[in-house]
């Protein structure tokens, strides 16, 4: 049981009828239910409450937090993002989805543009696991099949992951790194491809299963603080 | 709780009785001995026994295996030796603890040599911390003292790890990468370098941690094993 | 100016008449040809010559070694591909292309049994950069494409690449990481996928920049061979 | 040939003698004119020029950039940053020195804190080469001592290296990752660790040929930009 975080910039729920259809609790209230069938303590935040719904409270009391995000990343505040930022190098763990591939949190902690080609045509995708040692997979199979998603291609412009999942077909002729990992401080980072808001995507059991195995992969270690700065010798220098 | 096998070549425990007394249950009885409180059900095996202990049965009901051996490593069958690889790849854990790192199993899976410097002379290690954000690592600190034990020096002649987790530091001027995890198949490795067998390493509940740690890590994920071979299309070829 | 040597199994050449006249002159001729252009010294060997023409004195003064071998890889004897993995490891350049994945050379090298999925059905490739910044990938553009190529599908058991440059995908359905650099000792090994006997594709331009990018970033460093074995101590040990 | 510029914050060189008489031409002249006898085209650029001398124009004649700054990271523009970051995503090639792992430059890029431990007490260090096929550690042998030099030592906050060629034993007891590898977008990045203000590590041989070998392999390739945004399919979806 971990404490854990869902984060929905939640403005095409407002906008659009096809996504509220879709999601009509939000597309932050679907994945929060299937977290909590897996026994985690699950709460909501949002892009248009106070600080986002991100408090120094909340954040230091979220385990692993998972983030959506798409028109408005500019909206979300540089200070909250920094805020998000420590406490993920602190240890939390963080999941980035979908087109959070573009969130000011995703690309900071990246240090690259985090770009790639996308398309909106309803096509198929198929994600194809490449680590089948990986906790991240289990129970996955060979791939995941999803008859309609939005496209994103190659080149993605992010570091070498650390550990590469999940590599995506499109029917339109693109390939994907659509599951990779990075750790950056004490925590873990979790960015995984799939879910554009007019698909059922986040309702798919198999994208569940991969979504809360990646939240308790990035489950934060119990580890001290490394301490840093000016250190005492711990051997005597200069005896020779 | 998982199954767990604590194989050793159980030689010196023999001949030395210094490594008698300090593993007065061999180094395998020692390690079975902290694994068991971690709440394991786990068994031992050395190469003396018939199929040295790792009959199909032992390691198809095994979940992760350490491996300690040094002076008779060319003992072990190459038969016993696929054996224990062909586990891996289906997804075993293995746990490599130091003299291991010439053993046939490790240099089978790596690749390389496993060459290193080497020294016995009663000299300080300390292994620190570089990833902190590890389960390997968790509840460790920033870095583990061992006032006597042998010194493996770099080049340490193995694969660049996929993940690098600790550094030693030796009083005599050397460093080393002493713990290093692969992925080899469905199958984990953690190689962890301490514990030369005159010094009751073994018996460092730091060092005892990072293990538990370890097997934890290299359990086996619930995964189907991968189709190969000849495969049908999946999508219309040619229907342009 | 480097000494490159494209070795060759050769008997498709012999009994398949569709082979022949993609490859009149072998398909270590035609990758022999398009190396001497870059302005290396080049040589062939082929499985059935004496020593499968991989002598000491050959192997000695090869910086790098490309490698195509299909269906006599059994035949390749144990004795020469310990030499050739010797001198991998010793700092020589290998190459592995397309079929060369099954073979015990690079078998040995990478640990696991490098299997996949394959179909042989005229379909189309197209191989895509992942990593823009790599001197193999340098020219390319965004990606490679094939009209008809043998198809290679995930999951592809190999160790997590090093680099990861091109994944593949495919018509049918399935995708590929299609180029993988790996370092093993001193050497460097480059694993490119496509090749099939019974297409043109070592003709292809694209190809050819690749195979000789890879070429080029194998070279071997001049480096002395790394010190192995018992060491004195660099510094004084016990002065406390 | 290159065009190289190795930008210094030059402020030690004005106002503590003894940088003076170590580096009477600055850091950045000492680095330069062992760069130039390498055959490279180089000029120098220091914060307090105007745009801290990197201009636009400069930066887009620069194949490859060295940085050296210390106690004013925060006086360098935000701007100037951005800028030398769009650079590298560019292709330009960077190679971060000491203290430097606290530029502004080299924390976006990472995404992490680079913090560390540090220590100035005259002692020595002993950079292992932990890659030797790596053409950075091409011709260094088995380490490169230095007699005195500032401790850096672990945990050393950044992300796991693309590439780990050197570690740091240092006297007074701690480990380090002293020579890294890094791609971002186009560029690659090298950090190397020695280089403190007041030591003469800069006139040391073996230290000069670990930063002409990293300023080679930093060479942009010649690649066209890969493309981002909507993007046209390459094959007809729906068709079935």
């Amino acid at each position: 049981m971990m404490n854990i975080t869902v984060w929905n910039e939640n403005r095409h729920e407002q906008t659009n009828q096809v996504v509220r259809d879709v999601y009509p609790d939000g597309i932050h209230g679907t994945i929060a239910q299937f977290l909590e069938k897996e026994g985690h303590q699950v709460r909501t935040a949002t892009l248009d409450e106070e600080e986002h719904g991100l408090t120094e409270d909340v954040l230091h009391s979220t385990d692993v937090l998972l983030w959506w995000g798409h028109q408005a990343h500019e909206e979300v505040s540089d200070e909250i993002v920094e805020r998000v930022k420590q406490r993920v190098l602190d240890g939390m763990g963080l999941i980035v989805l979908h087109s959070g591939h573009f969130s000011k949190i995703f690309k900071t902690l990246m240090g690259t543009t985090c770009d790639l080609k996308w398309r909106e045509a309803n096509e198929k995708e198929r994600l194809w696991v490449v680590d089948p040692s990986h906790p991240i997979t289990e129970g996955v199979g060979e791939f995941i099949e999803l008859e309609k998603e939005e496209m994103y291609g190659e080149h993605f412009d992010i570091p070498a992951p650390d550990e590469l999942l999940f590599l995506s077909w499109f029917e339109g002729g693109e390939v994907f790194r659509s599951g990779c990992t990075y750790r950056r401080g004490q925590g873990k980072v979790f960015y995984f491809r799939p879910g554009h808001e007019t698909y059922p995507t986040y309702h798919n059991p198999e994208i569940q299963r991969v979504i809360a195995n990646g939240v308790r992969w990035a489950e934060p270690v119990k580890q001290e603080k490394p301490v840093y700065g000016n250190a005492k010798p711990l051997e005597t220098i200069g005896s020779k």
